[in-house]
C-alpha cells in the first residue's frame, strides 16, 4: 500500500552497480539529479540514522555536497557509508481503492563511502557544480569564496557507482472488480514552481534581474518549470 | 556555506525534547508536517543508513508511516530507532557572495524508535490518516482497505516527542563590504504546485470531479498551494 512501496534497501543488492547496468539507467539517475533541488543525506552517528537535507552538485560520476565545518553529521559523514536520496514528486495517483492510491516520482538513491575532498582545486570546482546545480550561471555572478569562507566550509565526494533509480508515472492501477465503483480516479499533477524574483531591499537601485535568474522563472504558461529547466 | 547547514545531529541533543519547550515549538512541528507530502525515512540497515521516501499521517503526538509489508527497509525499522525527515524548500537564496547563497526552508527532523502497529483499529485510523494527509477526503471517497489488503501492509508509529524544527526565511544576509558589489542579490520563492485533475482514462464517463480533488488544485492565482492547503 502506498507510495514509493517498491523502494527498499534490497535495491541496493538487486540493482546492483549502476556502472555494469548501461547507459539507460545512468542517464536516469543523471536526469533525477538534475531535476531535483535538494537531496538528504542519510549518516550514522552513534548508531542512529541522521537524514539531513542539503545541496548538491554532479561531475561526471561524482556526487558533491557541502556544508559548515562546525555541522556534525557532514563531520561523521566523512569518511562513513552514507546513503543520499534524491525524490521528485510528480503526482497523486487516486485510485478506486485506498490500497492503489500511490504517488507519481522519480528517486535516486545512491550508496557509498563518503570522501572528504581536501585538495583546493577539487574544493572549488566541487563548490562550482553546487552553486550551478541550483542556479546554473550564479558561480560567474557572484563572488567567489575566499580562504576564510573555503576553511569554514566542508566538501564531501560521493562516487555515483552504486546507485538505483526508480520512478512510477501513469494512472492508478486498480483491481478489476473496482473499476465499477462510484469514485473517482486519476491523477492530480505535481510541479515545482519557481515564482517572481524578489530583489534584496538592500539592491542597488542600477542593478536588474539578471538573465540567470529571469531564465528559472516559471513561465505563466509552465513551460519551463525548476524540476525540468534543463533539456 | 551553504543551505541547511545549521540542521545536524547536535540538534538532537540541543533542543532536547519538544515536550519540554511548550506550545510554539509544538505547533511549529505539526504545520510542518501538515504542509509537506511527502517525508525521508532513516533506518541503519546492516550498519548502513538507508533513506528512503514515504507518505505519512499524523494524529496527535504519533506520526504514522505505511508500506508494502515485503518492504525489507520498513521491516527494519519496526523497533528500531529511526530518523523522519520532512523538507519544504520555499525559495533560493542569491547573496553577493556564493559563501552566503542559501535557501529558505522548513523542515522538521524526528528521531524515536518506530513502534509496529498490529492493533486493527490502530491499524485502520493510521491509515486513514496517512491517506487524508496527502488528499483530505480520500478516506470517504474510495474503497476501504480489505483483510487481504491490510495483510500486505505494515504499519508504523512513531512518537513526535523527540523533534526539532528549522526554517530560514528572508532575503540574502551579506557581509557589509559586499553589498556594494555588482551582482543582483534576492529570493527565488518556490511553491508546490498541484495542476489540473486528470482523469484515468477508465473512469466512468458519469463520474465527475469531486470536490476534494479540486479543491487540492492550485487556482490559477496561486491562492491554494499544495504546501500550504490548510490553515
Amino acid at each position: 500500500m502506498g507510495p514509493f512501496r517498491a523502494l527498499s534497501a534490497t535495491e541496493r543488492t538487486k540493482l546492483g552497480r549502476l556502472r555494469e547496468r548501461g547507459l539507460t539507467d545512468r542517464s536516469a539517475l543523471h536526469d533525477v539529479l538534475e531535476a531535483g533541488l535538494i537531496c538528504h543525506l542519510g549518516v550514522v552517528i552513534d548508531g542512529t540514522p541522521v537524514v539531513l537535507p542539503t545541496g548538491y552538485g554532479r561531475i561526471g560520476d561524482t556526487l558533491y555536497l557541502h556544508g559548515s565545518s562546525g555541522n556534525r553529521s557532514l563531520l561523521a559523514a566523512a569518511g562513513a557509508e552514507v546513503c543520499v536520496t534524491v525524490t521528485l514528486l510528480d503526482g497523486l495517483v487516486c485510485a478506486r481503492s485506498v490500497f492503489h492510491n500511490s504517488m507519481n516520482y522519480r528517486s535516486a538513491v545512491i550508496y557509498g563511502t563518503a570522501r572528504l575532498v581536501t585538495g583546493d582545486a577539487e574544493r572549488m570546482t566541487a563548490l562550482e557544480a553546487i552553486t550551478e546545480h541550483l542556479i546554473p550561471g550564479r558561480w560567474d555572478n557572484s563572488r567567489r569564496p575566499g580562504k576564510k569562507e573555503l576553511a569554514a566550509t566542508i566538501v564531501l565526494a560521493l562516487s555515483l557507482d552504486e546507485a538505483s533509480v526508480k520512478a512510477r508515472n501513469g494512472g492508478p492501477k486498480d483491481d478489476d472488480e473496482d473499476y465499477d465503483l462510484d469514485y473517482w480516479a486519476g491523477v492530480l499533477p505535481i510541479t515545482m514552481t519557481v515564482g517572481t524574483a524578489e530583489p534584496d531591499p538592500r539592491l542597488r537601485d542600477d542593478i536588474r534581474v539578471p538573465a540567470h535568474i529571469s531564465d528559472l522563472q516559471t513561465h505563466a504558461d509552465g513551460a519551463a518549470l525548476a524540476g525540468d529547466r534543463l533539456p
